[in-house]
């Protein structure tokens, strides 16, 4: 085990905004994925958007060179695709070289490393520009010490992988500031990463540093304010479990929200792992998180229905709900009552 | 979380054998330990100790100089000094040339890696030597598949960090084979690599490969073949929980054995962490073992009773196995009856 280590105060990836969106030559939508993403959930960061003459999608930003997206007052260029491979395409380093002349800072999800591209990295010296990979955590997490920190958590934790958390994590916050609420959004993805404008990649920690990484991102605050933290993976994950332990441990959640996909009945790819139950998820939270919070409790269950009718998801909901006797709503459907589940977060 | 891989077929550390162990010009005992260590539970693959002239630690080997080892069958020189700060010394680097150059491989299991140093690298490009780095973990580790492997397999598990989970797997070994059991030592962490002269360091995994780490280190094997793996962390630490349950998901364990030091009432270095009794780590134990081998079952208890009278680690034994209705001994004293919890493995 790594020796404990004060390390940095405060190490998670911050990234330069506002940004702009870069589409490059990107005629599937599904590619366009990220930016899109972005332009919904953080509208906010997005000053733009600049694609290559052979692009065809376009997420609806005004369209700017890197030039007018500076003067405007952007900050980096995200690369806002995501295609097969997660490569950056030799055609788009030009636009790249561009964006750094202008001023911006280049940041991306992807999994090739920016800094590992040398015409990048060559110019990111040559102009003190950043590279910014958010897959790649920063130096300087230390190992957790477990003390108890001050201001409110909510962690979003699953049946599954990929079946809601960062959305919920999303609505969590939205509905909590409607309500007057301080609230951040606490990222522990790439995409999340980049809609929060920073957070660590909890995936890509070292082991020994999962539980330290999740004391860092989200720190001592006010006594009311709440940090929701976008969970990762599962407790009955047979590969990830780990990561969601340690997550769970450093993140020391007050509350937390059970994410499921109604109809999903074994863990994604899979096939010999049956899901476990919303009530194991629940019972195995509290005893695995009371060890960093012994006053965890469960607020509730955000069910993702899409692809459901409207009358199916509310009957989901009003099944679990009555179940278990906590709220369940969908984060994505205002008509299925997620704002119970909010505020049974603050109850 | 990182997509599944098949990846390669078995990526673990393999180490050139048998060593020539390295003292360097140490003169504290303390800060031999590597190569005590080895001497004591690796001495089937120690050939010969070699040190500067200024050191007067010894292991008690037949000393050599690299050429002499050569010829002799060894074909790693292992450093074998665990000073403060884990570095390489400049002083020790011609001789690290020197036995490069007469054709042996360099191991280490400090914090510096053989790599970065610059003279080294250089040396072991232009005479095709290796650089191994134990706490490096090797490329090409896959994301767990969960899948039963064939073959049997023990877990040592514990209260907390270092109170004897090597030792006790060490010792599991040595009993197994005693009987006739064909077992095998599978290390997780730097010494216990270099003893079994191979493994994976898993405290130094990326988050999202822990189990499959722990997959690769244990692979199929015959039916009444036994691994005895080494127990990383502890289930109830505030920083390592997330390795040890990656570990124990991917080992799949049949049979486990807790590891405790009487005595030890708060988690090393976290005072505020009360340690969990021995009913509670076997209780989570089997909980969370159950979801990747149903068929978990704790074999019994390894006492650390160092520093303890003959008399009082006979009655903690004795106490600890009564109250548990376990066996339960000190793999380090042969009068506390450690065989019964081999036997217990095996029954």
């Amino acid at each position: 085990m790594t020796p404990s280590s004060n390390g940095a105060a405060h190490a998670i990836i911050a990234l330069p905004q506002p940004y702009l969106l870069f589409l490059g030559d990107v005629t599937e939508p599904g590619f366009a994925k990220t930016a899109i993403g972005l332009r919904d959930w953080a509208p906010e960061h997005c000053i733009g958007e600049w694609a290559l003459p052979a692009a065809t999608v376009s997420t609806g930003l005004p369209s700017m060179t890197p030039a007018q997206a500076y003067a405007a007052g952007a900050r980096s260029l995200v690369i806002g695709v995501a295609n097969q491979g997660g490569t950056i395409l030799p055609g788009w380093i030009p636009s790249l070289l561009e964006a750094m002349e202008q001023g911006l800072d280049l940041v991306s999800g992807m999994h090739q490393v920016l800094a590992n591209i040398p015409e990048l990295a060559e110019a990111a010296a040559r102009l003190d520009r950043r590279l910014i990979s958010v897959r790649v955590p920063p130096p300087g997490i230390p190992v957790a010490n477990g003390r108890k920190r001050s201001g409110k958590r909510v962690l979003t934790v699953g049946t599954d992988c990929a079946l809601g958390k960062k959305y919920t994590a999303l609505g969590l916050v939205k509905g909590l500031r409607a309500r007057g609420v301080d609230a951040d959004f606490r990222a522990t993805g790439q995409t999340g990463i980049l809609i929060a404008g920073g957070g660590l990649p909890m995936d890509a920690m070292v082991a020994d540093f999962s539980a330290g990484a999740a004391e860092q991102l989200s720190p001592d605050a006010a006594h009311d304010h709440w940090d929701v933290i976008e969970g990762q993976g599962s407790l009955f994950h047979p590969a990830y479990a780990g990561v969601t332990l340690g997550l769970l441990h450093g993140s020391q959640p007050d509350v937390f929200v059970v994410c499921h996909q109604p109809g999903r009945a074994h863990v994604l790819g899979y096939p010999d792992y049956p899901l476990p139950s919303i009530e194991d998820v629940i019972d195995l939270t509290v005893r695995l998180g009371s060890r960093t919070n012994p006053a965890i409790r469960c607020a509730g269950v955000s069910l993702n229905t899409h692809g459901m009718s409207t009358e199916a998801a509310l009957a989901a909901c009003a099944e679990v709900s009555s179940r278990l006797g906590l709220p369940a709503g969908d984060p994505m459907r205002a008509e299925t009552g997620f704002e119970h589940v909010v505020e049974a977060c603050i109850a």
